[in-house]
This record gives C-alpha cells, structure tokens and sequence, in this order.
C-alpha cells in the first residue's frame, strides 16, 4: 500500500434516484459530472450506456484512470459483478454489470453493495482509517451497514451480511419487510422516526403533520429546546444503541461509524447513543470501542467505491 | 493441509470444575487422562503443575505430540496466551498460561476461549467441516459463541468476540449481568429455563419443583405428551431463534452449529428454532443456511482445543 501515490479510478454512486459519477486520488474528489437521473432511462440498457459515455468524458480529462467501482443499493455478488435485484430500481434485476460496463469502457470494473462501499471509504480514508474491526452504519430511509473484519471487506456466504436494519430489538416487537419480528429499521427508519415523534407529539396533546416530523424537524426542535424533541432522539438512540450493543458483543470491534441523514442530528443522537451502549457493556468491550459520525457525506458512495476499485485493480490493498 | 496425516496434539479442557486431558490425533481421541478436580488445588500454581505432569505422562506413551491446545472458560488474550480472568475458577486472573507451561513441559502451547474452541473443532472435524463461515453455539448454564469468518477464527479487536449470550433480544428486557438489557443468556440459561417452566407450570395450576424444572426434565416431559413442557421449548427457540436471526443478517453465516446441555432437547429445540429463524430471514439468508447440532459433545472441549494447536505449531491451517 503506497498511501502518497493513489491510484486515480472513478467512484459510481448508483442512487435509487440518481447516479453520480466522480474522479477521485485516494479521498480526493478531483472532479465530478452532473447526476444523471435514473427516471430519464426505461431500463439497464441506456442507462449503463449514459454512465460509460460520462465515464469515457471524464478519462479524457484524467487519462490515469485505472479502474471503476460501481455502488448500487440491493444484492450483488461481488465476485462476478452481477446485481441480483436493485429493489428501488424498477427493471433492475439479473444484470452482469461488471460484464457489460468493463467491455464498453475498456477498464475493471468492481460492483459492490452501497452500505459495504461506504465502510469501506470510511476504513480506507475516512472516520476509521487502518481500524482493524469497523463496522459502518447508514440510517436513512432505510438502515444499512458494512463490515471490515481482521482488516478485510467481510461479505459473508453469499454476499449479504451487514443488512443492521434487519436485525431485531424485541422478539415480540414490530414486524420487518421479511416477517422478521423487531427489526431495526421498523424502529429507526425516516418514516418510522416521523410517526413515532408524531405520536409523542399527540401523547402530549400536541397536533404535529407528519411532513413535520422528519428527523430533520425533531432535531431543529430538540436543538430549539423542545423536550419532547429531545425524548425522541433519546428513543432512538436506545434503540439503535441495542442493537449496537449486539453487535459489540458479537463482533468486539474497534468502531462503529454512522452515516446517513439521520446521523445529522449529530450530538442529539450520538450523545444518548453513547451512554446506552456503554451501560450495555462490559468494560473489556467497550474499553476502546468508538462510536464515530461518518467522514464523508453526500460524496460517500463515489469515495468508498473508488477507493474499493483503486485497492483491487491499482496497486493498493487487494480486498 | 495434509488431512491423511494430522499432528498428534494435546486438548485441555478446563472448566469450572475439572480440567480434562486428552491426546488427539485429527478428530480421533486417543486417550483421556483422569479429570483433575479445580477444588484439589488452591491456586494455579499447583494446578498448572499437575497439567505439566498429566502431559508429560500422557507424551511418554504418545511421544508424537507435537504442541498443547489449552481453552478455558474466560477472557483470554489469544496472541499471548495470557489468561486475563476466569470467572468461575478462584485464583485464576493475570495468569501468562502459555509461557509458565510450555516452558513446565518443553513444548508450544495455544490458549482460547472455551467457545471458540469448540467452534474450531467443529469447523475443523466436525458438523461443520469446511465451511466458509460457521457460528458455534453453546447452550448450558450460560450462552457462549464462536466464529470462523471466511475460513479464519474471528476473534474481534481485544478478544471478546462471540458472546451471543449477552446480546439483546428486547430493548426494554430483563437486564443480563453487564447491565445489558435483554441478554439473551437471561432468557435461556440453564437456570432461567428452570424458572421460567416453574412459572409456565404454575399458570397451568400446577406446581412443580425448580429441581424438576432443569432442561433435561422439561424435554423428558415434552416427549412424554405434556403440552406445556413443548410450549416452553416453543419459546426457547423463539427467543434463541431471534438471536440467530440477527447473526444471520448481519454475518451471512454457512451454520450455525449447536452444542452443549440445553442443545441435548434435540428435535424439541431444534424443529421450532429452524422454523421461527426461517420466518425471520429472506430467502437468501436463509437459502443455504444449516442449524446443525454438534458432532462433539463431551469431548468438544479436548478436540477442539488439540485441533487448534496442531494446525498453528504443526502442519494443518495457521489460523
């Protein structure tokens, strides 16, 4: 690993809106294309012709470009660079990208899931650079998470470990998409935090509109210092902070890194996410546990898949 | 990995009460010694002496051996052999097992974790041989966990992997030792089976004694035709089942392979886990997942243990 001459590969961000498209050195964004929106083309077909010709416009400004990494949100198996399903992304499903995108734009290509890709940006130039276990988080719509273990991307048996949101907090609680009983993100996704801050709100004889009630809204008022607000975030920060809790105890890492919009209440969530899983653990466990708000931000997806196929195809860490 | 020819090794089994010796040539076991009773010894001082002499006794008639594979029930800091605390065993903290025995008996010695030396023996020759990524279980009077994670033990940043007896299966549950609310141990330990059945029973109007109550009388009751003794062990695997479930989204496991007293119910857990799991999985996750029992029951401990250390000091898988 030469850290003082990365490679120069091209970060995709496959979006269930829009694809984006960016040059980067190591952490280094040189240069970016306007997104281009994934309602504009019927299907793979034209779609993946528009981000080889954006491909093509930004190698010839960089001609060292030397690989590609393609970020998408579904299941892909890594090794063949084949998306299985891309849920949010109608027409999306059984597509050998890395196959169809390496022949049009003559470079490696590598497809990796979203939430891996951020994990992996955040371990290799971000919140948790040369960390040994790290565990990355997205909270959003959804809530999505990545690993590096032993130093390694760990993908599990068949490509689908990380899924956080799935996970459950009660095995009696709220059922998940796939009948899985207390599942994280039926707790702490966008929607889920509106409708429960929604109901505190009515607990308390106050009238809220869902449209406000957006994390971003309870965070304004904990910050304006509502205290309802504040309960709120505390709520979530017990629930997150379970299942942060699990994880430690099962993976004894050395951070958590947590992006996604939710993560932007910053001190109202990580503060309370702190105390819960440190009152959760044992001191050998926590000890020398951090748990870190991301790095990168909107840029996430094109930094982590970059660096990802820089490392595989240039001359950085294989992984 | 020479499988036709594995290294004769040494497997300790030290438990809370006795510490077991045997000598173990790949999966068979060639001999066991007598059981030193932990209660004859005051301090690790003599205990450690009387190891060195079983040993070398045992090394006289198998004078092939070739390294000693020590797991014992507490946290170990695996890279130096050094025993940080055994919880159950009087006397036994700050202890730099490895160094103080090798040198006693002139050969190399490995030190783990008891869980995860089960976990060894059972991906190296047991239940789930050759598997890419296989979680180990075992249910007694606490829960403890293993991991072999893309073909390597997993150990996590300071040691303290595997714990699945202390993660959360309900946010706002019973509290488990560290403070951790809803640890799964609370739930389904040896004694809180027993409670809990009491409870179920007296409900029904029927009083049973907590000496009736252990696991092995509510399976032989289950078995028997009594619908409340099933009933229980329907809530075991709900409770055990969540807590896989969660492995499994976040780890993509191959397995998991279960062992120890509670896991003797057989069918009884095992038919009701395979299908609560299921209901809580997606058909990736669980599409090639197996909920294996242990091949290794009472001399999991011995083989895991000698299987371990004759791959890192002989000619197997360093691992």
């Amino acid at each position: 690993m030469t850290d003082s001459t990365p490679v120069t590969a091209v970060g995709v961000d496959f979006g269930g809106t829009f694809v984006k498209i960016g040059v980067c050195r190591g952490a280094e964004l040189l240069e970016t294309d306007e997104p281009i929106s994934t309602a504009d083309h019927q299907g793979p077909d034209t779609l993946i012709r528009a981000m080889s010709e954006c491909i093509a416009k930004l190698r010839s400004r960089h001609p060292e470009i030397k690989a590609v990494g393609v970020g998408v949100p579904g299941l892909v198996d890594y090794d063949r660079g084949y998306i299985h399903v891309l849920t949010n992304v109608p027409g999306w499903s059984h597509i050998p990208l890395r196959k169809i995108l390496s022949k049009q734009i003559g470079l490696p290509v590598t497809v990796e899931n979203d939430a891996n890709a951020m994990t992996y940006g955040e371990w290799r130039y971000g919140a948790a650079r040369g960390m040994k276990n790290v565990i990355g988080i997205t909270l959003g719509t959804g809530v999505g998470g990545g690993m590096v273990l032993d130093g390694k991307m760990y993908r599990g048996s068949h490509f689908s470990a990380g899924e956080i949101g799935q996970m459950s907090i009660h095995y009696d609680g709220v059922s998940g998409h796939y009948g899985n009983i207390g599942a994280l993100e039926k707790y702490i996704g966008n929607q889920q935090i509106a409708e429960h801050a929604q109901r505190r709100y009515a607990q308390a004889g106050r009238h809220k509109e869902i449209e406000n009630c957006a994390p971003k809204d309870i965070a304004a008022a904990a910050q304006a210092g509502d205290d309802i607000a504040r309960q709120i975030w505390d709520e979530v920060a017990d629930w997150l902070g379970t299942a942060l809790a699990s994880i430690a105890w099962l993976l004894n890492p050395d951070a958590f890194v947590i992006g996604g919009g939710v993560a932007q209440a910053g001190a109202l969530l990580f503060d309370p996410l702190e105390r819960r899983v440190k009152s959760m653990l044992s001191d050998v466990v926590w000890g020398a546990l951090k748990i870190i708000p991301a790095r990168f931000h909107n840029e996430a997806g094109i930094i982590g898949n970059a660096a990802l196929a820089a490392d595989v195809f240039g001359e950085g860490t294989p992984i």
